[in-house]
């Protein structure tokens, strides 16, 4: 498979083996009972593509997803940005951008080429997979690139709720870690941590307990076959613990575009989105999260409590 | 009406009222009697919109258009390339490019952001339209530009035959118009540029008795009703006159992609795009060319008599 995307790389590599001992758990902190099961239903990669926005949309304004992540250096970028400025409630954070994946469709940076010469591969692009990337990216530069795209977004209009990093690729090195945790406290944004006992011990040191750091993250896995997308999901909804999770979906509609976007690559793509669009989108989705007392969250939620 | 198209600039603005006087024409030169008609017919815009290049690629395939043109700083570029790789006799220029005109979809320049500020608008684009980038832009920026197009078009293994302006920009001043021959010429390529009455002196200047130049040029006009355009090519065809014309044509379907890229903006749009593709893809366009005696040639064919 040529890429690894960002929902799988937290997951695996990401963050904290409860070393972040908050006196009040982060449920309590926002009112609800300590045992209460928190969840962020988390749209990714918006201004890739015009399928992916127009899904995205949908299921923010029917309340389907609770919060979503804007790709800054993207060609629809100023599509989302009309968005964010119409739905100033939308919950819309950075998913920050150090990668370009796809096989016909590709972009670069936001701060100047030069000024950041490190990111772009030999085909002038972002570097395509985040192992490749970490393989060549500069701290500092990153750093330059990570704030330009934050610059960016308020630039345009965007007030973003929170950080996270398309494919994983600010969690690929403890240095990068921690440019991203320095920038993110730096404009009082939570970010996208997890706790998990895995995590390198090399990542844990750049946090604090002051940091929102959440419990368990889910992400569809592509050994699950397309009729069992639902199941999935209401599996996932039932075995919620309590604490704060977010689960990550990928929405667009399965159509030219998407599929030219996507080509010959079938895990998270177009026909992928869309199967993430109709779940998220149906009533049985939603009575699960209502049997199953789920209190839906958002960012902004957690960003008030850094203020 | 916000834009100003490169197929309407060069019609109005482009040059030479008989300034080259050549020996023998175009069409003996290529070996064909000298009351010829010769026409190549265009397509603009590639490498913007996936929903472009399929349409430009279908008629292509069908020799129903002849040549066409590939905006080099545009999201779609490698899925170009690709094409270009694959389908080595296709006739690909490059569509010079120094705005960025769509309201949701935007993009920026292929030579790094510090060593050409001026051909950016305040939004961190292309400036939108051709008559605000000729107030701002400066030529040896603009040079440096177009000279980094045509070299990634070379490392994305493009092999360009031809030079074009993207709403005719190149046009606009006759310091640009100079920059855009003399690159032109450096890379022996053939470039647009069109033998009208009206032609501004000062771009006449740049041109020699060596540079091949076109007799007419054919663009569709916004103020034909849509129920009218197989007519309007029809006419255009029957009406040709001897010598070397191009028809510039926009392709691409009327799908969701194409509708969002070009959203609050008819006039080109994507039902436009999709009347195009209908037109010069019909068998009844085949037959009035037919009819008509009409020569189809390339750019690449113009190509040769520059080497």
């Amino acid at each position: 498979m040529r890429l690894n995307h960002s929902f799988v790389v937290p997951l695996l590599l990401a963050l904290l083996a409860g070393a972040t001992g908050q006196s009040k758990t982060v449920a309590e902190r926002l009112g609800y009972s300590a045992d209460s099961k928190l969840l962020i239903i988390h749209a990714d990669d918006l201004a890739v593509a015009h399928s992916e926005d127009s899904a995205s949309f949908g299921a923010l304004d029917l309340g389907a997803v609770t919060s979503a992540s804007i790709m800054i250096p993207c060609p629809w970028l100023d599509e989302v940005a009309d968005y964010a400025k119409s739905h100033p409630d939308a919950d819309l954070g950075l998913h920050l951008t150090l990668t370009s994946e796809w096989k016909t469709y590709r972009w670069g940076t936001v701060e100047s080429k030069d000024e950041v010469p490190s990111l772009f591969d030999p085909s002038g692009y972002l570097w395509p997979t985040e192992d490749v990337a970490a393989q060549h990216i500069k701290a500092d530069e990153v750093e330059r690139e990570i704030r330009a795209q934050i610059e960016r977004a308020f630039a345009m209009g965007i007030h973003p709720t929170h950080l996270d990093s398309h494919m994983g690729t600010l969690f690929t090195r403890p240095d990068l870690f921690a440019v991203y945790v320095k920038v993110a406290r730096e404009y009082k944004l939570p970010f996208l941590a997890v706790r998990t006992p895995d995590a390198p011990a090399g990542l844990l040191s750049a946090l604090s307990e002051k940091d929102i750091v959440l419990d368990s993250l889910v992400v569809a896995d592509p050994r699950n076959a397309p009729a069992d997308w639902p199941a999935f999901y209401a599996t996932a909804i039932r075995n919620l613990k309590a604490g704060l999770t977010e689960i990550i979906v990928h929405l667009g509609h399965d159509d030219a575009e998407l599929q030219a976007v996507m080509v010959d690559h079938p895990d998270y793509g177009a026909a992928w989105r869309q199967r993430d669009y109709n779940v998220v989108t149906s009533p049985e989705f939603k009575k699960v999260l209502q049997d199953n007392h789920v209190i839906l969250i958002k960012w902004k939620d957690l960003k008030k409590l850094l203020n």
